[in-house]
């Protein structure tokens, strides 16, 4: 009898992952993920089998785990939480009578806060910049609602070739609705090897930086930037001045 | 030269937690946290020093970690990412010149997520119902504006004995824009010790099992359950009928 173990690695380096992630791939005998994340856990494969595929490849992937996990034990790895656009929702989409298991790690946002400070203290979404399954008129309804509630908000995939142009609408949809000195945190490869991260306000904000490693995070009406970090307050009433 | 970590341990296990954190708090010589979630960490205290507060004393526990953060290596601890509701935004807004690293963690809306199945797989919103330090009318803004952008929603703090009906109505904004068959998951200590979890739907959610230690998710326009797990799709074209 084999077993599905679906495993959010978190940012990338092996010191962000959970113990159970890490032990759930020391236990398979066939990891199964986009070359590129592979390369990420690579300490821990060892002379285990490798099932690795190229991007745009989710369906097969998905359902080349959970055929060898009739019979193996199997981790399929993304970065991030498994959950959070990661493979976890396709997997249980396709999975018949398989055993899975979701094992969540740290998301990019998490990570991408951390290194910046405390952008996403309080009421925060996750939005998605990528229309290839989303249509683009959704994303920007999004970004809209999220902006005039006064969300703090994380764009994953904000960035491709393909469309170059949508992280700058979207930030001009935010900016009818917060001052232009709101933070904006750039991080690419947020806690792993090549992290990189430029704060910017919406006034300032330039996206020749941006590519599809980076998480962008907008604050609300409320943040603000001390010493070079970004903060996003809870709202304590502090007893003495700041 | 002391530090402080800011350590998110995620939802409670110590499997859930990062080998980053867990060797953050083993390197520490001071613990200090909100006394129940000290339990949580208690097989890696040993005999380090303790400062354990009650609820709703964040500022002065904070006040208390950078204090000792001077002379000694410190970690603070929160339950989930000590980013999202933690600790890391108060110790930012009353850091002086201490060193600090905050130390990301699985925020709770993953932990609950993965028991539930894979709700979070798209756009996603995570909002705190406490009116402690946010007022109710926008908190409710919020919901509304969420629902109607059709983001899951995962609801922290969604009860609490001062404030009953919150959740109830909350749900009932959320009902103007979605499905009576939308499923909602409510999670009680997601992760660790006294993990229960239910599945409901908007027309057949009962509040009565709801606590704090509980995160609420309420599936998009899209959402389903298939075999007692919780599914937002990403949308992907399926190559054959599930």
């Amino acid at each position: 009898m084999g077993k599905l173990y679906v495993i959010g690695m978190g940012p990338g380096a092996l010191e962000h992952m959970t113990l159970k992630a890490t032990r759930a791939i020391e236990e398979s005998e066939v990891i199964v993920g986009y070359h590129k994340y592979i390369e990420f856990i690579k300490p821990l494969i060892g002379g285990k089998k490798v099932v690795s595929t190229g991007m745009k490849a989710e369906e097969e992937r998905c359902k080349e785990a959970l055929r060898l996990s009739k019979d193996n034990i199997v981790s399929i790895v993304s970065t991030g939480d498994s959950g959070i656009y990661g493979m976890a929702g396709l997997i249980l989409e396709l999975r018949k009578n398989e055993e899975v298991e979701i094992i969540p790690g740290v998301t990019a946002a998490s990570a991408a806060g951390s290194v910046l400070g405390a952008p996403l203290m309080h009421d925060n979404c996750n939005i998605s910049l990528s229309d290839l399954m989303t249509p683009y008129e959704l994303i920007k309804k999004r970004v809209d609602s999220a902006a005039a509630a006064d969300f703090v908000i994380s764009l994953y995939n904000p960035k491709s070739v393909g469309r170059p142009h949508y992280l700058r609408e979207c930030i001009d949809i935010i900016k009818k609705y917060r001052n232009g000195n709101t933070p904006v945190g750039v991080v690419k490869n947020a806690l792993r090897d090549g992290q990189e991260a430029t704060l910017f306000t919406l006034d300032t904000f330039d996206d020749e930086f941006v590519d599809m490693f980076c998480i962008v995070i907008i604050g609300n009406s409320k943040s603000y930037i001390k010493e070079g970090k970004f903060i996003t307050p809870r709202g304590y009433s502090l007893k003495e001045e700041l």
